[in-house]
């Protein structure tokens, strides 16, 4: 597991390792989710932090305004291992012009790692999306806050079992969830939806998780390793797939989930899924040509190509003498030249430049600059209402 | 100094810091400068790395073809003090199809640290811009190979003091290119000349050397921090200017290169000149507007303002009922919402958001994807030839 140094900025993965290990290991830890906002806010519904019992935390939801009472109430949720909601009015004050900074009103679902995690944890790891569906709030007697199913994203929800340590939804809710569920699990969005029950009503959170982004990089050059390093620090999983047995250890490559040496024509075998980016960086003709020919034979919605154009197009020139034609559609996933325009040709720039692009494409973004744009800075996570 | 966990991607403040050490505890150490390419090539002219006499090298010059070779042009050049240029022919072989996957001619100048380096060095540390001008071929036998003179971006070059180690380059011929060693100093370009001579010729490579960017991040909240080491990283050199005293402290924020605590309408006071960028995210709306006001009074060319567009629009406000109008000129520098649209809003993705920006706007892009665009992917520095 990549350690981020600052513990504010640790990334999904990493807290869902923490989560999972909690969960294995029966260790005391609280999370912490912003589960709705009014207003701009500094983190989006699902947002996510830890807190362990002695106070340290991992993740930030706010930039500094509430770590400090969180860690109040997630003492107290560890205690009594009961969840619990807090709002938050973090609106300006501009009498005195003193206002903390923040903005918005805010949610904060707060409970301890127990087992109604465990499917999660368990999906995440085997890349699989689901939903957590949680009532945040609830006038019936018999769902209490915290009263959870985990919807797969190809299940019902109603498969999920009860767990000793937390309550679970009605059968009948669960069934009218579902849809909703697998819909938030496939998007990572985050839902709310408020459900009239047999006495009273309950208000859910859909949360979905999706599993973490995975960056391929195939090369074995100096120059994959500043690129791996970075992109498992901004929460990209890195695999390292090197050509013909060169430099594959571990140790070359500390910061990668996975070292592996494959022959370029079976790059798609460590797995190019939906999820998963490509750079193609082994600086040989022979490799990339076979490492893009590969990839374009997967689902990977993006492959960076390293190299001038005039080099993109000898090697499809190559490929066309063998039979391989570039439809549009292919066309349209290869990234060449590989990266954001940020000038630059230091390693680390070039490293900073292809990471920026690959997190920039894979959440539906062009790189260019927020303040050339118009629409909203945040808008891959929705909280749609009912 | 931010140390590179990795030494292939050290950063040109990181060299040029250890080549300051070089120079002042007489250490052994051999500087290899990419003077000239043809085609693409990995790295522009200006391209540094440096190799210290038992192999172990930092930056990277090729990406992984030459690191070998120069390791051993550099032990020599170590043992005999003298520099040399040597030529390496990169073409892909495509017969066979393992051409090594590099591309184009190089030329690269290979030389000990020695008294000739001492003006650039402390030019570098004082934040001024110099070229090292410097013989690479010559058919004048009083002009070797390595024979140096240093051009400060407002001098002549006729004020540089001979040293003992080196070589200087005669007055006349200084004289002739001081007016090309200021205009290069000045963009951090790299010109070749040829000069004809009483005894033959020489050609002159003109190494401009900007000081480092640097980046002032004015803030106290956590997320400061990976927005601090994100740029270290890069290469930015990092002032983290904190208000009111909260959080001054050096081991809070082991990255930056200073860490000061300034009222934010004295945020000039730390040095915004013209290579310095700016982000303001303190949070706090009265701290944020003062700091605003202050870098519009000075000469950064950046402001990066965190927040949504309605904030800046409220700032607006707040400092046109003081009596502060924004030129376009000054709207023009304030980037807001702050960085590029790269979508997430984990604290890693706002961070590498950021500091994209910066180093794009830095080199004058725009972010922005290379494939989507059509000029070549090195255009800042360039060699001109005559």
């Amino acid at each position: 597991m990549h350690t981020a140094a600052d513990s504010w900025s640790t990334t999904t993965p990493e807290l869902f390792e923490r989560i999972r290990h909690a969960v294995e290991d029966g260790r005391p830890l609280a999370v912490a989710t912003v589960v709705d906002v009014e207003a701009a806010a500094y983190r989006r519904p699902g947002g996510r932090m830890l807190i362990e019992p002695d106070g340290t935390t991992y993740g930030g939801i706010t930039a500094g305004c509430l770590e400090g009472p969180l860690r109040e109430v997630a003492g107290d949720v560890l205690e009594s291992g009961a969840a619990t909601v807090v709002t938050y009015d973090l609106t300006e004050d501009d009498g005195w012009g003193l206002g903390i900074g923040c903005n918005g009103v805010i949610d904060v679902l707060v409970e301890p790692v127990d087992g109604s995690w465990r499917r999660a944890v368990d999906a995440y790891a085997n890349r699989e999306a689901c939903s957590l569906v949680t009532a945040v709030e609830s006038t019936d007697p018999s769902i209490p806050i915290g009263a959870r199913t985990t919807v797969g994203s190809h299940g019902s929800g109603s498969d999920d079992q009860p767990v000793d340590d937390r309550a679970s939804l009605p059968p009948s809710i669960v069934d009218g969830v579902a849809a909703r569920g697998r819909a938030c699990a496939a998007t990572g969005d985050v839902d709310r939806i408020r459900v009239p029950t047999e006495a009273g009503e309950v208000v859910l959170v859909v949360d979905g998780i999706e599993p973490p982004h995975r960056l391929v990089v195939f090369g074995s050059q100096p120059d994959v390793r500043p690129v791996t390093q970075l992109a498992a620090r901004v929460g990209l999983r890195v695999t390292v797939a090197t050509a013909r047995g060169a430099r594959a250890t571990d140790d070359a490559f500390p910061a990668a989930e996975r070292v592996l040496s494959v022959h370029p024509s079976e790059l798609a075998d460590v797995g190019l899924d939906g999820r998963t980016s490509v750079v193609i960086m082994s600086h040989n003709f022979v490799d990339d040509g076979l490492a893009l020919e590969a990839a374009l034979g997967s689902e990977t919605p993006y492959i960076g190509l390293m190299g001038p154009r005039k080099r993109f197009e000898e090697l499809r020139a190559a490929l066309e003498e063998d039979g391989v034609e570039l439809s549009a559609d292919d066309r349209e996933r290869i990234a060449t030249p590989v990266g954001l325009d940020l000038g630059g040709g230091e390693p680390m720039e070039i490293a900073l430049s292809i990471v920026s692009e690959v997190v920039a494409v894979g959440n539906g973004r062009d790189g260019g600059r927020l303040v050339d744009g118009t629409g909203p800075v945040h808008e891959r996570r929705s909280v749609s209402r009912e």
